[in-house]
């Protein structure tokens, strides 16, 4: 069930062997020491639960590059003069890294794959020729793609929005990137589509329509929509919030921003939400509210897993070793029954000083344990009956007839008013915060 | 047409007359320099316009009182061994105040106006004799209510939240409060009604069904709009957003949030929103964004104008003389041609340090006056060809023929595509952010 | 060596006895799972690594009020109409709450344990009766008090500073409260003296003189050092950094900051600084930050144990269950030696929604055991090799005889200008962070 | 007094020629409607109070590629093969640029007038070219040098900081850089050298010995300042603090932190600080309140005026537009007598979306008359006896006798606490704040 390994004509990693799995008291950084694939976490084996999935942006495109200077990493697969040859390069590379790491998916934007071209048709062209070979792998080795996306941010045409650009024309090249991408996603099977509105936003309000932008955007994703199903893809459709960077603000701000607007323009049915750790925290939300307001609505569709760090208030994607989060995020994926058609993608880079070949896998396989571990916790938590019955309890009210006929809405507020006056002052329920942190503790670490 | 000067038994601000407008240049800090009411810009009179409201917590029960001391003010009326008596005094103090000021309405939560008694009938009894006093405070000077709320967060019987509580009795309390403060505000004709749901969210994921408690509150909201309209209630139904304080998160965290669930739940129709300038950028927005975003969506109700500052983390409640946030408001309220039967109420507290009597009335006619002078200035924003041209231009592309028909909905995605694939690379358009706010420091500043 | 239980004329926890260690499985959130005072770690007990002390003021006066809403719970010992008879029965639950926990230290201020009377005079008597109870009750248990201070920031006298008021009447009445406090101190063998400055700082910095305050603050510190040192105090003095709130810009913003003021003004030899995490994270400082920066200097005093939130901007005072940051500080601890005559002290309060009596022990028992793991954990990951090879290798340029040269100041920039010139490209370093906190989660969670 | 305009053998700016002052009312973008340079206000003209520099960087070098994409600006002066053809026409477009703009001073970083080599040789030659080609067009056309740097923070050798970094080589290099940048400083006849930390801090403490490196930190720039003051330098060396971005922590945090870095290793006589905007933001601070804390000290050297926004948690590098931050700005610096040898540099970049060859203009003249209002502002309030009076009046116990004995040092605590006790409780004297906020607005919008 594994993929099998994939080597192409260059070995780009020779010294590291498909990653082990050698348990806990291993000392050795290129083993996991906790996500052991086929071991039986509740109901399902930890790689069904998890879902892994590689990123080929900040993983084989990412050098380390940021705001204040180039990139550190010179890797192999970027030394071609032609950008066919280095997609071709690089895809191979990132099927041995994928294969021999162990993660059954991966996730890709249109330019990560292939290079834009001189025009639309050159660019649909190269998109093409790497989805054929992308399949062609994936046939060989058994890896599955999470989701495909459209890079609408980069190219400097994109600066002020792509769906929700003033300018027709940019829209119209967007629309051309989102069809070809549309059609790479299906072709290779893809599970899911992805829509991250990276430059979907303002800069300055006072030479920005956001009514307009907006009614644009809903417009764009329902032509999206409906070309996607008219080809076959059956997968889901997601949306990414992020409050703001590169813009200013971003329309996609957080869940609750972007549940609502796929409501008041009929897109709830075709779309879910794909969370990011690191931009829930940058919404001043935390990573576990992000996912419960998508549960709640029934529109969890799969997690960018990473992490920000609260000194810092721009997207710092580290990999996500935060046990806290991992364990909070985990107990609200399992207690809606698991991901289903998504995943957890590690949209997650390398700290730019981590210069190492290794370092690639180091930082995958940490992000693996954290998570693996974060399942098992978060499967003894929910399980736990200390929690459990508190929470039950708080609510029992509500489970009288009296509760039940005020949720069916058979009550009035004068009724309530009555119940009010006739029984008088409640009783102080506390609220046990301190008691309920503290057993999680005791459950994680207590033995 | 302002209304007349109140004076009741005792004299609370025997040293102040009714505020003159004495216009630039004036050193006297009792009087206005900017704001005079029948000043006439664009189509209305300055007093039509902004529609200002003092409210009654901050102003008459606020003494500074922090988390880190006790009040520093001891104000006359609330000294009183009564509650009733206190009421009183303190309802003759709040209008003498209103009228010297010249504020044409005014705001309040039941308990500001009258004291919990020792059950929900002594409460209801104590609210009616402090409305029929208000209502004939009232009808002598010609004073108005622009909404009236409910105080669901302070009594401890609140502290796990007043319509979301998991307690059906702590709901049912927080629904005798309402029916109430209902009845009060339909009796003094109050225009709106607003909702803050100050303890409506969580401090902790855990113990929280968060699903279930949103069910609640749209159950509640639904109630109290059938027994509103049920008892005569032809205002506005207003919520007020806030991301989280007191609560780690609250529910409704910000304009697109509470927009979302308001359409969610059918219950658009009736609610609009009470935006409030320090909540927006807690919530990691501008108060132009979020006024906005209610614009955008035929939503905006109402403004409670204070500020806060990008230094401190908390609701510094501080009074509005932030002219940048003044205008860029103005900008976005004239556009869509007012306020409606909302208003600018002053949820704006006097600093700690601020102990002088004096400074109530000094702080009221500072925010006055900035809402003045942003209000002329706005007007001229508003009408510059120079930004309004830009702005225009930005967007022609859609008033083409094709454009219309995107935005009707009559392309495909493949049908962009084409156009895109026919007319190649995009002009880079400016979005000549520096131009903007150089023609507005310009036409502020420069003449 | 625990303080023995002491039980008043009144049990005010009558279903509590002493909190047992049941070590970890424990169901019971009455009892002890990590912490475990006389088990030994590295070369000490918990209890002499640890030295945890509870707070007066949280603990004892705190009643869950927060700026929207009053007290939740009325603990039996305020009851009382004199507030000197509420002093004494609060000395009492005070002496039993700590001996029943078995903290062997505690914290307060001057008004904590005595009322303020109606002049100096007044004051100071009923402070020295109140220590004098102290007193009869330190001997009757063994328990100690870690440090004393002044409440300075309370009383609406201070309401413009304490030591750097404006007013030298202010300036004064602040002198008088810190001389009784330090004899307070001074006659409970107190081992520290602790200035926290909440309201020195300003609200506004056009009414402000920012450099004669500071001036003041110096003077003050100094008096107040050689009267300490005049009437026998031989314990550390202490500042505790905090940022901002109440006031808008406090002066002893963060660890640096409080740094170079104690040093400019020759206050370095006696003056050490009282670290809390909360007030940390609000300086946009890792907690585990603050505490290096105070080794580094030699001037870590003693730690207020407790934790914010990343989502909240204000003091949320939580009670410290965060393992990451827990962890992380007791690491810089471990490597100093210690903390000497410093502690750990609970400046943490019941959430306002924990109304059960028992949640005052409950939440205290969380935050030992918490300390006690990191205690347990941040030792094992001191000493391994893998985590302590990596950091001296990354420095072994430095211990060669050229950089021996260069940290001793025997090289110009020109001779280093030349060693770059002829040793020609560094080869890089990769800092390998992600193998790092790989191997933190790993020694931590793995087995 | 003006330096000329400077045109090279290409017009990079043809259409364009030397800024005009138009004075208020002007509608034409590129003519200055406040800048008026020979205009007096109070002792100096606006020329000499502000001092005004381009900055070579983010004006010739910027693109606007962000870490999400691209350039969007491709500027003729950088399309050539060789990077010292593209250095020679840079310098000439630059020149073209600040001639034309007015600006009597520029900036720049050694890679920003060269580039860098494939040795430390060819680095220096390199920079030994353009320096004195830079000498000429200073000559030529009466600009000045505000000041020189070394860029320390973009080549991958610096991934871990420069004088800080972990490896004695890299340490080297930098020495080399700054060995180099002081000559060329020298020879141009700088007024001021400055060091700013770019990645001189930590990303992950546990492989970081922060006291070794800040050891390491001293000791490198008291070798700068040794090789500067042996070849002449004889202006000031400047640190300017940022908090964070690129590095996690950085170790000039603010200025307190620097002021006591600079003191303890005894660098003050040498090193002021130059204050940048946003960084002040960044680091939870107001720009005016960083100004004031180096004035306070002595030594504010000079500022790097450029403004950031509340909504963004990252250095966003805005030309400075936002008045309330430049006129408060101004106070302070008008409040010390000036900025002495420093000015004000623009260190800001154009929004992305800015990609008109005239938006570098645009936002100059934007940023100057913002800067040349504030300055008629600040005048006009310093100079206002309202607010003069009111704060003088604050601080008036403190020029009595006693009073002035308190500030000499010559009263004990129990001294104080005698005066207390004598005098009893002191009025409360009311901050006045909103009363001052109101003055500063009828001051700045009042006529």
């Amino acid at each position: 069930m594994q993929p099998s390994v994939f080597q192409g004509d260059i070995a780009y990693f020779p010294t590291i062997d498909r990653i082990p799995f050698e348990g806990p008291g291993s000392d050795n950084p290129l083993a996991f020491k906790a996500y052991n694939p086929g071991q039986v976490v509740g109901d399902k084996t930890m790689a069904e639960h998890l879902r892994f999935a590689a990123c080929y942006w900040h993983t084989f495109h990412g050098t380390g590059a940021d705001p204040f200077g180039p990139g550190t990493r010179a890797y192999v697969w970027n030394q071609h003069a032609d950008p066919m040859d280095a997609a071709r390069a690089r895809l191979d590379a990132a099927f041995e890294f994928f294969t021999k790491l162990g993660v059954p998916f991966y996730c890709f934007h249109d330019r990560d794959l292939a290079p834009a071209g001189s025009s639309v048709a050159e660019s649909e062209h190269n998109l093409q020729v790497l989805t054929d070979l992308a399949k062609a792998r994936q046939q060989a080795t058994g890896m599955k793609l999470l989701w495909g996306t459209a890079n609408m941010f980069s190219d400097p045409r994109y600066m002020n929005g792509a769906a929700t650009n003033p300018d027709l024309l940019v829209v119209s090249h967007a629309a051309a990137q989102v069809k070809a991408a549309l059609e790479a996603t299906v072709a290779l099977d893809g599970e899911n589509y992805v829509f991250w509105g990276g430059r979907e936003g303002y800069a300055c309000l006072l030479n920005t329509n956001t009514q307009r932008e907006l009614e644009h955007f809903a417009r764009f994703l329902t032509m999206a929509r409906d070309y996607g199903r008219s080809i076959g893809f059956n997968g889901v459709f997601l949306i990414e919030p992020k409050p703001m960077e590169p813009m200013f603000h971003q329309y996609d701000f957080d869940a609750q921003t972007v549940i609502g607007f796929l409501r008041h323009h009929d897109l709830d049915r075709d779309f879910k939400l794909n969370i990011e750790a690191n931009h829930a925290t940058l919404a001043g939300h935390t990573f576990a509210h992000e996912l419960q307001m998508c549960v709640d609505a029934g529109m969890l569709g799969s997690i960018d897993a990473n992490r920000g760090n609260a000194q810092n208030g721009w997207d710092t994607d580290q990999f996500p070793t935060d046990m806290n989060d991992c364990i909070a995020a985990m107990q609200v994926v399992l207690a809606q029954g698991g991901l289903g058609r998504g995943g957890l993608n590690f949209d997650a880079k390398l700290r730019r000083e981590s210069t190492d070949l290794d370092d690639l896998f180091i930082a995958h396989i940490g992000a693996m344990d954290a998570f693996a571990r974060a399942l098992v916790i978060a499967d003894k938590l929910n399980n736990d009956s200390v929690l459990s019955k508190h929470k039950a309890a708080r609510y029992s009210s509500f489970d009288t007839a009296l509760g039940r006929d005020f949720a069916a809405g058979k009550l009035s507020l004068a009724d309530l008013r009555d119940h009010a006056a006739k029984e008088g002052e409640p009783t102080a329920q506390s609220g046990k915060q301190e008691l309920i942190e503290n057993r999680v503790n005791d459950l994680v670490f207590g033995g």
